[in-house]
């Protein structure tokens, strides 16, 4: 059963509510529900508050130990409607659309209640683990006609998009090389890894991503090198320090370096050569501040990690989606992204398990 | 008259709407009245959006051409009432505090109503232009016991502040010297010259006040060279290239370097030496892209102007003033500072007209 | 035969000349010979001019169309003695070491006659494209007691000396991963690529001993993924651009990538990821002037190529070959780097014609 | 008397030796004699060795308590002969060229004896600490038809250079303002402030000389600001800690900041602001390395003073002073650079003196 905050003030919510210089392209505020309200879920409740959507309701299960988590989630962002039953958000008559920010595993099964729903769906990378279940839930938003994206939000950061203008506009020529450099400041919990589906489906899918996202075609082949430095991580039973390089089509070469354990910060560095030159960009700072001393010529850290580094970009990406919700545009990154890196995916871990390059038809259902 | 948007959702808003991670220290959301919605009142409307505060009322005179500004600026950021007359908003019962954003002119007579009616008091630089006016303004505020908070956002950009934090910690020792470079990317209109107070009043305010921030002392004697390039500014009477050197009573020499022209955009940099080393920080830029061919090795332009660079700086600034209002600390930015940095101005014109140094006290009233 | 420039000069010149600030560790000048004096010998001719040791004589062929070669480096260089003849330096009584500049297919017969003669012995790189006549070149300077080093001049270099040095302080901890970024700005000619052995064993050597010169120990295996962007490098036969991952044997991946197509010049960096932070240096550049514009914020190419970036670097690589040369110091570039090298060329073109991993051991003769 | 290390070495030497790429524009390499082998001296000689010209004697005054001083800085950078009288230098028949590297108060008086003999002269800045005598050396150099380069290496170094080509190329259009911050490493004995002038005409003149270089005009007019941080430079009666203001004729404002006591070591930056944009140079490392750990992002020192910082430029300049003495080419830097440079610093103390503008024709003889 959802609570109502108050009723009232959510009717007149309704009519009012353009909290940016864009007019929403609707004739009132998009209302979307939250699915999930953990971490991601709670960034994006703060993400549309810059936007010119409102979210209407948001779901969270309750807890033995904890029973009010939904309603005190939806007070903090002054969310008028909490539930701890994701199909009271998936169902609910009033809201346009839906954020799936559920475990990976409740992805593919909200995605196909809210398309029964006729939502607009953004869910959450990845989609899930296997690539059918994938299949079936994209299948299920095109056959009811709702528009589906997935959470790839680095495709919104600031920088990336720079460099994707530079390849747009000819500034670098012909793409012969990508580099992307990826590394979290520490790794996650045991438990966590656990149920990712490994480092390459949980993090590096947002490097396959970005390579397709910037090389503009399909990968034909991968190779991978990884090892677990991390005793932790290897206890788990998966890597944390790996290159992945991947053959595109065309015959782009991109190499992917992540690690799990980055003493200084998160580090999020992508790097394109051309034909005419190269255009790379460095780590984001929260400040241009330099002090130098008798020791040394110092610069504080980069942004720690991925909640202060893309905020612009989930925002941003929430901006899209709403773009994509109420005009006739498609969204930018639909299911087939999800599906093709969580494909890539796959072919990595068969290539680290084989030690020999993978075909990635030959892991294509 | 105030025109209602709608009264019964400024009824439910009253009692909702913590828009951040932060708790209101208040029972209820701040309430607050903008008054004048030109280019800075719109980005304290934006910039409250993104607080704990709401914007009740705004105000912005009406035009012959044009009578309804007020209430299409009053939809566009979704504030429910709005005027054309100042007074409707500085004495209005339901708002805690006003912003003043009127034209300089208007800013003392609106914070001597403001006070009248026990409102606390944001009011953007420069109090006036001249020093008793100034002191009248802050002697109401100071009798009425309101709070005063002059607009000096700069002391809550994250470089600045951080360069400050280097010499609280010590990390760079007695500071002995500081450099404040200031560049604008245009000159303001001949119109906006004229009525501006010059140069040192409405530019280098900011940039007294940064100096009297980070050295934390008061200034002993002011000497400037100065000189105009743009001859529109030079037909305006005014001055658009300058150096202006502090020397503070503890014997810390500032320099201030200002130009109203520079091709590649805004240009705020700090350099500040201490007995232990130095702390500088470099402008601030839309990404951390670099494009590299085979005739440079370049990036983007800064930030072009202070809306994109201190957006930030004022949603903090606006942060700190809701703060002050809403528990018993005081303003972070008194009516002391808005006087003293209107005095140093006051000091370099007149080293400019008479081509000698002048000691701060001797233009002091 | 030699001829002689001025018999006297060059006993004169015996008994003189510590040309700089370090004394001669012999009781004289240490006498080179060079053998060979295309671009490469002449970089060395130069460089030793700035150590305390003296070029006595110079080898280059004659040529019809130009049989005075010899005797114009010669004199550009200020070398008392020139011949068309490599054995007249290799057997000069009167020279304590050469330095075999010679075409690689010559190396090896020449480090053997020197090592005949007992001269110290300095070789570029490749000592050879085939493992079986390195090892023998390797033994007959053992045999001989001579000293033999190896022309990998980037160890000297001073950032890559500043990495080795923060990993040898511990100042990153253990190292967990290499990144080895190293492009040419324009490809050799087709006629140099048809004897160079292939990218591998010409230019990416220099990376594969940058990679053991860090790493500290041997590699396992090699994996290769790589193509041909230029025509004329296809049609010659070879790749242009290339990414190749090692595994050491303790656990260390590192990815060299390679391109000889950089439109913004010579590229060469190296980045180490250890388990307390990162060591990574940028290009250098030959100012460090930037000039902003309306148009973008940019400053000059780096430095071209090699001659440009590494002439301190030869200069202070002579300076050990000296050291070596004129102490019980051993050489610290010794024959083995030669080997180890040239076998993970071998193995990457055999991974890259295979398309598998390949283990170094199946490789090694 | 001149001793003679060798003098069959000398004759020998005398037809041979060219040291570089470049070809000597004279029939053999031009034969320089060094008046003073102090620290600067001995820069001068170690920077010949790297051009085409010879250092052919050396004079340093002997010492009771060391007689040999000529002789060991003789044999140190191999320098055929040497004395303890600068006369012996001055007007010995076998040389072309003198360096004066003496005192400062000896250089007019070497400067006129050097003309007497017919010597092209270099003389390190400044050439004296009164006008007069100043005026009374150019004009025996003049008089005497002989070439006269005055020491202001910094115009010869990499980056300067480039900020004075791109004014010259029109790249950021009219010069406006100049900034020019030169800070060093730590202060100076009280033996030597005492002896020197006076920080402005020991340290600040290589900045009005850089200030005249940039701007291509003259100075009207002078203003300084100044104190003494450190106690040790108060007690020597001299200030530490300036910044000078520059208004020359054509209107551009210069502003020179200086220090004495920089915790992080030498501190060389210039930045000019034009009507299309601005041209700056950071300070030179040596090395482009970053190290990245979970405290800070750091790179090492700047090069520490200006032996590091400008030894390149010393070889230019030494280049320069060359070319001149063996064409047509007059000197890039002549008399009149000192004269002027001196006659700013003269300017610069008045202004302390008096607190005031000073006119710097108002000083002028």
């Amino acid at each position: 059963m959802i609570s109502l905050l108050h009723r009232s003030r959510n009717l007149v919510r309704r009519c009012s509510s353009v909290r940016s210089f864009a007019t929403a392209p609707f004739d009132r505020p998009l209302r979307v529900g939250i699915v999930g309200a953990g971490r991601i879920g709670q960034v994006h409740a703060l993400g549309v508050q810059r936007t010119s959507a409102l979210v209407h309701c948001i779901q969270l299960p309750a807890r033995d130990s904890d029973p009010d988590r939904a309603e005190i989630i939806a007070k903090k962002y002054n969310i008028p409607h909490w539930t701890n039953n994701a199909s009271d958000v998936l169902s609910h008559p009033e809201i346009d659309a839906v954020l799936i920010c559920s475990p990976t595993d409740k992805h593919a099964e909200h995605i196909i209640e809210a398309a029964k729903f006729k939502k607009h769906i953004f869910c959450e990378k990845p989609v899930d683990l296997e690539l059918d279940v994938v299949n079936k839930a994209i299948k299920a938003a095109d056959d009811a006609g709702v528009k589906l994206m997935i959470g790839f939000q680095r495709r919104f950061d600031a920088n990336f998009l720079r460099i994707k203008k530079a390849i747009e506009r000819d500034e670098i020529g012909t793409v012969n090389m990508v580099r992307i450099t990826s590394r979290d400041p520490s790794p996650p919990s045991a438990s966590y890894i656990k149920s990712s589906g490994g480092m390459f489906r949980d993090m590096t899918i947002h490097d396959f991503d970005m390579a397709r996202f910037l090389v503009g075609d399909e990968v034909d082949e991968v190779y991978t090198m990884a090892r677990s430095v991390n005793p932790d991580v290897a206890a788990a039973g998966d890597i944390d320090t790996a290159v992945v390089l991947l053959k595109f089509r065309n015959g782009v070469i991109c190499y992917i370096e992540n690690n799990r354990d980055s003493a200084y910060g998160y580090d999020q560095r992508v790097e394109v050569l051309g034909s005419k030159g190269s255009v790379a960009c460095d780590n984001q700072y929260a400040n241009q501040v330099v002090v130098s001393t008798n020791k040394s010529v110092r610069h504080d850290l980069p942004l720690h990690f991925f909640l202060e580094r893309y905020m612009d970009a989930y925002v941003a990406e929430m901006e899209a989606f709403i773009r994509a919700c109420t005009t006739d545009a498609p969204v930018p990154v639909g299911g087939d992204a999800g599906r093709e890196a969580l494909l890539l995916a796959i072919a990595a871990n068969k290539s680290l398990a084989e030690n020999r390059p993978i075909k990635v038809d030959s892991v294509r259902p």
